[in-house]
C-alpha cells in the first residue's frame, strides 16, 4: 500500500456518485475492495444503512474507524489541479474514507480494527441515520469498540466532541390585513423583532472542556412570512437553531433555549423539530495516548457529528479526517492530495503504536 | 326588472365560476342575458379582455358601469342565510355586476349608458388586466365616457379615487456560514433590522383630497431567508408594498420609497416588481351631481382600483358597489341581499336624473 493506491482509491470512490439515500453502489464498490485487499477480514454485515467490516486480530484494544458514504454536492467527474483533488464529497468526506480504507488494509495483520462505512449522514434526523441504524443491527460489535475515529473533515487536526444542535420551529402569530390597511391588522413580523432583535445582539458564549473551547450560539436559519403581496402578514415562522457545549444534558440545553425564545415573544409558538445531542468527551486512557501519538493539535468540534453517537454509548471517540472543513459542502469541492498522505502516515503510525 | 330578478341574476352568475384566467363561460352567459334583456344593445367588442356593449339612446353624458368578472375564492355553490347570499366572488363583484347588468336594463330607453365587464383584474399586473386590454382595442369608445362607476365593494358608500401601489423586492445580502460557526458569516435578515424595524415604527401620513382622507402606508408584506436549516442567510428577501394617496406622481412616489428604503439598508438591492399608480380625483360636474343625487356617504379608497385606469384616461369615475369590502376574498364570502336591493335603485334612479 503506497501513496499511489490511495490516491487511486480516491479517484475510484469519487467516480461513483452518492448523494444521501442512493449510496448503494458506493458501498458495493467498498465491499469489494475491501473484501479484494484484505481477505482474511470478515464482512459483519451491510444492510440499507452501510456496512461493518472487522479484519482477524482479536487482541489489543478494538478500534474502529468510521466514515459517512453519502456527499452534499452534485456529483462531477473528479479531476486535479495544484496539488488539490476536485470531485464531490472529496473533503466531507471521500478523502477521509479513502483513507480509511487504505489503513485498514495496511493494519490488517498488526491490531484489531474495523471499518464502519453507513448511509444518509447529511442533513439526516437521528432516525433515519445510517449509523443509528447499525447500532440497532449489531449492538454486541458496538459494545466490543473501545475507541472510533470519525474522518469527517478537520484540516487534519484532532477535534474533540461536538456541540448539540436544537432546531426550534418558531411561529409567531398576527391578524392578516389588506396592505393598504394595516390598522385592520397586526404585523406577524413586528411583533418578533424582539427575539430577531435579541438574536441579533447575544455574543457567543464559551466554555472550556478537557482543554478545548466550544461555544454556545442561537441563530435564526431560515424566516418567512408569506401570507400574499397585498397582506400584512398573520404569521411569521423561523426555525432557529441552538448549538451548544457538551456542557449541559440534552433536557436541559432543549428547555433553556425554548425559555430563551419564549422570553421575547410570549406569544410564540415553539416546536423542537429536530434535536441531536452533543457529544460529551470522555476520559479515555486510549484516546490520550492515540492524541499524543499523533502530535497534531487539538480542539473543539463546533459543529454536530456522529462523534455524538459513540458518546451516547460511552464510547471514546474523535473527529480526525484529512478533509478541509470549509471545503465541505461546497459545489466544486476540494481536497489537498497531500494532506492525505499525511493523514494516513500518521494514523496508521501512530495506530500501531497505541 | 324587479328586486327578484336581481337576486336571481346574482344566483346565476355565483352559478358559474370565474377564477381569474378563466373567465369565459360567465363572459358568455353575461353577452347572452344582455343581448336577451336589452334587445337593441350593441356588443362593441368581446375579447380575451372582456366585452362592452352599449344601449342605443345617444343623447346626455355617456356613463359606463363597469366591472371585472373574476372572483378570488374557490367556487362553492351559492346558497342564503339570514338575508345574505354566500357565493365565490359574493362582495367582490358580482353583487355589483348584477346590479349593473339590472341598471342597464332598467335605462335602456333612458339614458346614454354602457356596460363593460373585464377579466384579469385580481393579482393582475396592468399589462395583463383586461381592462387595460379593453382600453387599446376600442380606445374610441372610452374617449367618448363622460363618467364611469366601478361597482367595486364599498359597502353602498361612495368611494373616491385609489392610492397607488409599488411593491419592491428587496435583498439585503450577507454571508453565509455554518449556523454553529455564525463568527464566520453576516447574518442577512439582523442586517434588514433598521428597515424592518423603521417600517414598524412608522405611522400612515394623512392627506386630505377634495374632503376624504387618504393614507400612505409602507410595509413588509412577504419575506424570508432559506439559505437552509444549518445555514447563516446570505440572503434576506422582502416585498415591501407602498400605498400612496393620489397626491405624487408616479415617477416622485416610486423614488421616494425606493429612497426611503435604500436609506435604511445602504447595500440592499432594490427591484420594482410592479406599480400601480394612484387614481386622482378629477373635478368633474357630473361626477358631483351624481354623488349629491344619490345621498350616501362619500370616503377615499384606500385601496387600488380599476378607477385608476379612467383617471389616467382623464375620465371622472368613482367606486360604488353593494358588496362588502371585508368580503372580498374571503374564501366563504357574502353580499347582504337588502344592499344589492338599496344599490340597484339608488343607482338607477341617480342616473336617471342626472
Amino acid at each position: 500500500m503506497n501513496r499511489f493506491s490511495a490516491m487511486e482509491l480516491l479517484t475510484q470512490l469519487l467516480s461513483i456518485p452518492s448523494p444521501t439515500g442512493s449510496e448503494d453502489q458506493k458501498l458495493a464498490f467498498i465491499r469489494n475492495w475491501i473484501q479484494s485487499q484484505c481477505p482474511k477480514s470478515e464482512l459483519l454485515c451491510h444492510t440499507v444503512d452501510g456496512l461493518i467490516v472487522k479484519n482477524s486480530v482479536n487482541q489489543g484494544p478494538h478500534i474502529a474507524l468510521v466514515g459517512h458514504a453519502d456527499v452534499i454536492p452534485n456529483w462531477f467527474d473528479p479531476y486535479d489541479c495544484d496539488g488539490k483533488r476536485y470531485g464531490a464529497g472529496a473533503s466531507d468526506m471521500q478523502a477521509g474514507l479513502a483513507a480509511l480504507m487504505t489503513a485498514m488494509a495496511m493494519l490488517q495483520k498488526d491490531i484489531s480494527v474495523s471499518l464502519i462505512v453507513y448511509n444518509r449522514e447529511e442533513n439526516t434526523p437521528l432516525l433515519n441515520n445510517g449509523l443509528y441504524g447499525l447500532r440497532q443491527t449489531v449492538p454486541d460489535y458496538f459494545n466490543a469498540i473501545d475507541f472510533a475515529i470519525v474522518a469527517e473533515p478537520t484540516n487534519n487536526t484532532i477535534q474533540l466532541g461536538c456541540v448539540g444542535s436544537v432546531h426550534y420551529t418558531v411561529t409567531v402569530p398576527g391578524v392578516a390585513a389588506h396592505s393598504a390597511r394595516p390598522w385592520d391588522g397586526d404585523h406577524a413580523l413586528y411583533k418578533a423583532l424582539p427575539l430577531i432583535q435579541a438574536l441579533a445582539n447575544q455574543s457567543p458564549v464559551s466554555h472550556t472542556v478537557m482543554g478545548v473551547d466550544f461555544f454556545d450560539v442561537m441563530h435564526i436559519t431560515e424566516s418567512q412570512c408569506a401570507t400574499g403581496k397585498t397582506t400584512i402578514p398573520d404569521a411569521w415562522q423561523a426555525n432557529i437553531n441552538y448549538r451548544y457545549a457538551p456542557v449541559y444534558s440534552a433536557y436541559d440545553a432543549e428547555n433553556y433555549g425554548r425559555s430563551w425564545i419564549q422570553n421575547w415573544v410570549p406569544t410564540a409558538t415553539i416546536d423542537v423539530a429536530d434535536h441531536a445531542p452533543a457529544g460529551k468527551l470522555l476520559k479515555s486512557s486510549i484516546c490520550d495516548t492515540f492524541v499524543a501519538l499523533t502530535g497534531v493539535s487539538v480542539e473543539a468540534k463546533q459543529a454536530w457529528t456522529d462523534v455524538a453517537q459513540f458518546a451516547a454509548m460511552n464510547i471514546p471517540a474523535i473527529n480526525y479526517g484529512p478533509g478541509l472543513t470549509a471545503q465541505a459542502h461546497r459545489p466544486d469541492e476540494y481536497v489537498v492530495l497531500s494532506d492525505i498522505d499525511i493523514y494516513t502516515r500518521i494514523l496508521t503510525q501512530s495506530l500501531r503504536a497505541i
